[in-house]
């Protein structure tokens, strides 16, 4: 290792190219820090490889892919990754191929179990406990018990499942943290699921070019202040093959979101959002009547509410359970008594909780995420509920991911930092006096592979700068042209989201550096990216600042960005470009036609130009709907900009983007023309909101090519 | 007039802009040629003027535009150009409103017809003589007879008009010189109509990006190789209200051109072409019976035949008929005796008869126009078929057009040539010993209104050279850059077209030149122009060089204009480029991706990517079917030199292109995507085959700005 440090810091000159840092470039995962693949079998670390699964701690070999395959009599599993070691204690490896799912006891050496899996099967969601196996075929929803038998759950009377009738899948465009469609309950033998009606949501036509002749497919999109489309939540009883169906309060297109089971499973705990998402209620119902039981709190607010987490019941204590809010302007974790719907705080202060992890039943802790330190990172934390004492685990830097034992009792934590490239830990999680966290183990500490490997890498920082309120600090990343010499100006390109639910700068590595950033260093670029108001983790207010204006303050905020760009001897003025995707190509599009003397080229990738054609759940959220708010629509309506557009500006999407729908760049170029502007253009057929594989390769290629043409 | 030219001269510093040589451009009307508009009356020469009708020879008024809606008692008239003298010595004036076709005594003052016209009636069919109307409504047919009873013909049973069948309407796209679907008999008592049942033709979609929510229509487009439509040919009688359907020979898609009534109207001539379009047949059928009368002639070719023109019976002789063909390698007029079937051959030559004008009845001479002199050339000829004789009409130089009095002895001569912009006269049209053609009267000798206004002319030439079979004479044009400096090297662009059915050198004004030429030529770029193998009025062998491998010919005639190019000084060989659209677009894509060591640019409008997502009628004419010439479609597909762009490519096409679908371009992307290959793009949403008005001035901005980036 000595050896080839020394050698590759004599060959130190390599330059990246953009094989080596898109993810479907093909020198991609050389470049990627080392890694380990973990998982607890109870209270056990194991680790995977392609070979084993072993002990992480010990490094005990416990089953070999190989033997897993002898035991089943066929080739089930490909790698060790694919195998879940599901019960703590008992030998047992749970594979699933394509075909089939099996669970091979490899002490006994035999298949204890397997179950089918039906052809063309989607959204499955496999309970551990009962071994059923709901899934998803062409807009109905089936079960396969663990006896291997099939039943149909969306027989609903006259309407089964099917483009405009769909069950078990995920509603609401994943907003409101829905991220799926069927929910088990803690025994596996009942499954929540949506039903969701869109026969009156107007479709999108999203044209497939690769048939023979074009064919279209006909998308349903519910437009702001258009119609939307209609949830409701059955109840399937695997054992008596009913279902019962929520007798959900509220209108026809309200939200129906975080799904929660009581632990005794007979009430199912629904967060009901108004379609003007300002009235927020947590609602309990029988699993047995459907019947509403009890209205346990409501959460109002002058902009909106949004809930984002379901219900996490103490592990100790049924009647209990933790609920996120961001009630108090950040979000906290809050106590919930679900018999009186009282609540009690439990994290206080300007910092936000990023993730719930889980309870460690033992030391009755519960474990989160926040970046109370900063609010660039994501720390771990213990937090006791019995005598309350919060204590940071791990290094207290970096962005962490964390994995709970069974128990609760220890953690799998990761995590990088600016100059740490990946870390892996182990560590006790109870935060109580005398037995306070504590390290188990060191798994991994990475080396820089870019290092190790010959390349120039570019000077990484990050600092804050005000708001354009004079008040907030807004965190930046700037990553330097290599070989930077500051009596030199440079090029430079800002790159841009800006959009709520996501950020761009925060203490991983390389400050989080995008892999095309090192790129256009190497080509010789300055890059500066800010995180502006109505962004992410940093509160409420500062999200909400955009409310009802989407694009104004976070192109203030990115204007003080700037200027301070320009306040920068090595910042050339009058060679400035920007960079975005998505909300970052409708910021990219609105600065470049609201500051033509600033921004001299521009690449907006999948933007949206009129929130009008953005949908219902998001849009409306923001913006309210265009009959609520039409001079706001009209204001932030990048159509109505087109006219000032001076500099260049190229467009690229996805041609079959079913998120912005090509109708928000074909109308922008359709008033450019009108117009009289020039933008460029670029597409991908088949192509979705985002490009992926080799198509990131070529867009990455295209999209330095513009800077080079016209900002070089 | 001396005062103004010399001014002119002292400023002649004025260049042109898109908005003087763009025709949506808001100068181009100024720069206009002088023009005059004339028709006939009877055997009187009329002009009209915005204010009146007035004789083109004497100059004396026959009625002003306020006098006929003084009569008509409303405004129908809005200028003189609107109002037709129908009738020979009768002092009627008909005009037509959005809402009714008035026929106005002008001496009587007094409406002495009218008619109204149904709400969205399109395809307006008015026959002079019977005074009843056809058009079509959504697919179906209708009738307004004179005394305006309306009439449905397009109830065929159960089948009415829709999407799918449709009635009264042009069918096989337009090709085999066919552009409308209703055909009145000569005594305008009965109609003979298309039907065309495309319920089996898949469909493209097309996106309208307009509505609210984008929205999709189907467009019926048959596909090479694909299934193709059906047409029938129905005879409706006004009187009976019946419809006769006539019992066409043939395989249900095979084509029904050029629909040529006899002149007792008892019969219809049918041009029947197999799908194959190698076999064409002119058939007789009964107008009465609907049954086959007659199988008159037969032509077959091994590559193809294709039947233009239907049969025009001479005014004196009701068994003979004009019939034109290529069956001598050449259009030429034929004799055709319709109750034996026997041709003679009238004009003979290596050159193309362009068009049959019509016939002087006095003297029994047939007038058309040819090439004979120049084939850039159209010029005006009288051919007596009872001595034959045959005389140049007017200058033998330039391109003209004519319009024949009633009886045929005079002629209304317009033309241009490279030096004059336009000029009228009126000529006699016997071509009989003692008593040839003679000028009757200068109408009109245009002058240079670019000369006039002051501004800059670019040096326009025309010349030829060899084809790459070395034998074959090519015509090109050049456009050299304004202040010419023959010491200098020119960027050089090259405009292309290069299909069948046109042309782009001829000895019109300026050699044909478009605006843009002119405009580029502004900017100091060299233009060349070169008619390839394959295009249009250069005899059967020159186009039929490129069949089944339509590009290839082609493209090595163009390769010789560039070898031309790089043996003259001022050209600069490491700056040329390429422009065309449609045809000349699939041109330019395949020389930039044929060629990259020799074009550095290129700019391809809507362009043919791969035959088979071409029409079935023009597709398989020249390519015959994929299944038929899989190899032919697999060479001449750009799919497969995507691979090897290197140079500037954009493509730009209209969003809504229903002949070149955008199938084309979004293919070429994937594939030039998936070899890591680089075009650009631009499109027009609503845009389709071609753009116009501001759009067109918006486009030619592109375009050039794109060689100002990339070849300047």
């Amino acid at each position: 290792m000595a050896l080839m440090l020394m050698s590759s810091v004599v060959f130190a000159q390599k330059l990246l190219t953009l094989e080596d840092v898109m993810s479907g470039g093909n020198n991609w995962y050389n470049l990627q820090p080392e890694n380990r693949y973990t998982q607890w079998w109870g209270n056990v670390a194991v680790e995977t490889t392609y070979e084993e699964v072993k002990e992480l701690l010990t490094g005990k070999s416990l089953v070999t892919v190989e033997r897993i395959n002898e035991i089943a009599g066929e080739k089930v599993a490909t790698s060790g990754h694919n195998i879940l070691l599901p019960y703590g204690g008992q030998p047992i490896a749970q594979v699933r191929s394509g075909k089939k799912r099996v669970q091979v006891d490899w002490k006994l050496g035999k298949v204890v179990w397997s179950q089918d899996i039906p052809q063309g099967a989607e959204n499955q969601d496999f309970n551990l406990k009962s071994k059923h196996l709901a899934y998803t075929l062409q807009g109905n929803l089936y079960v396969v018990t663990a006896d291997g038998e099939s039943l149909q759950v969306s027989t609903d009377g006259s309407t089964d499942g099917s483009d405009n009738i769909v069950y078990g899948r995920s509603v609401h465009r994943d907003e409101f943290g829905i991220s799926k469609g069927t929910f088990w309950s803690p025994d596996g033998e009942k499954l929540a699921f949506y039903r969701m009606d869109q026969s009156m949501v107007a479709a999108y036509p999203q044209v497939d070019i690769s048939q023979r002749i074009a064919g279209v497919t006909m998308d349903k999109y519910p437009m702001a202040g258009e119609t939307s489309h209609q949830v409701k939540v059955g109840i399937f009883d695997v054992k008596t093959r009913k279902t019962t169906w929520l007798q959900l309060i509220g209108a026809p297109d309200d939200y129906h979101t975080n799904l929660s089971w009581a632990p005794d499973g007979k009430r199912l705990y629904v967060f009901e959002l108004n379609r003007d998402q300002n009235d927020m209620q947590l609602v309990a119902y029988s699993t047995e009547s459907g019947k509403l039981e009890n209205q346990l709190l409501q959460e109002c607010h002058d902009k909106y509410v949004e809930p984002m987490n379901g219900l996490e019941f103490l592990p100790w204590d049924a009647n209990k359970a933790i609920m996120q809010s961001r009630r108090d302007g950040w979000n906290h974790l809050y106590l919930l008594d679900v018999t009186t719907g009282k609540t009690e705080q439990l994290t206080y202060g300007n910092f936000e909780v990023q993730q719930l992890v889980g309870f460690n039943t033992k030391d009755k802790c519960v474990l989160y995420l926040s970046n109370a330190l900063d609010p660039r990172t994501s720390c771990l934390y213990s937090l006791n509920l019995v005598k309350p004492r919060c204590t940071l685990i791990g290094a207290g830097e970096g962005v962490h991911y964390a994995s709970l034992s069974q128990d609760g009792t220890m953690v799998i934590d990761r995590y990088s930092s600016p100059s740490v490239p990946r870390c892996i830990s182990v560590y006790t999680t109870a935060s109580v006096r005398g037995r306070l966290p504590k390290l188990v183990a060191n798994v991994l500490m990475a080396t820089d592979p870019w290092l190790e490997q010959g390349y120039k890498i570019p000077e990484i920082t990050s600092g804050s700068i005000k708001a354009a309120d004079g008040v907030t600090d807004l965190y930046y990343r700037m990553v330097k042209p290599i070989d930077f010499d500051e009596e030199k100006k440079y090029p430079t390109v800002v790159y841009v989201y800006g959009g709520p639910h996501a950020h761009n700068v925060d203490a991983r590595w390389h400050w989080c550096m995008r892999g095309w950033e090192a790129y256009m260093a190497t080509k010789g670029y300055l890059l500066f990216i800010l995180d502006n108001r109505g962004s992410e983790w940093r509160g409420r207010e500062f999200e909400q600042a955009t409310f009802r204006r989407l694009g104004e303050e976070e192109m203030k905020d990115q204007m003080e960005g700037v200027k301070f760009l320009k306040s920068l001897p090595y910042v050339d003025a009058d060679r400035m470009g920007v960079h975005g995707w998505s909300f970052g190509g409708f910021m990219t599009t609105n600065l470049m036609c609201t500051y033509p003397d600033v921004f001299k080229v521009g690449v907006a990738g999948g933007p949206v130009i009129d929130w009008k054609y953005y949908e219902v759940m998001y849009g409306e959220r923001y913006m309210d709907t265009p009959q609520q708010n039409p001079e706001g629509y009209e204001r932030c309506s990048l159509l109505n900009k087109a006219k000032n557009l001076q500099g260049r500006l190229q467009i690229i999407l996805g041609y079959n983007d079913p998120t912005c729908v090509p109708q928000h760049t074909l109308s922008f170029l359709r008033a450019c023309e009108d117009a009289g502007t020039q933008p460029d253009l670029f597409t991908y057929p088949g192509g979705g909101h985002n490009m992926f594989g080799r198509d990131q390769v070529h867009l990455h290629e295209r999209i330095t090519r513009y800077f080079d043409d016209y900002l070089k």
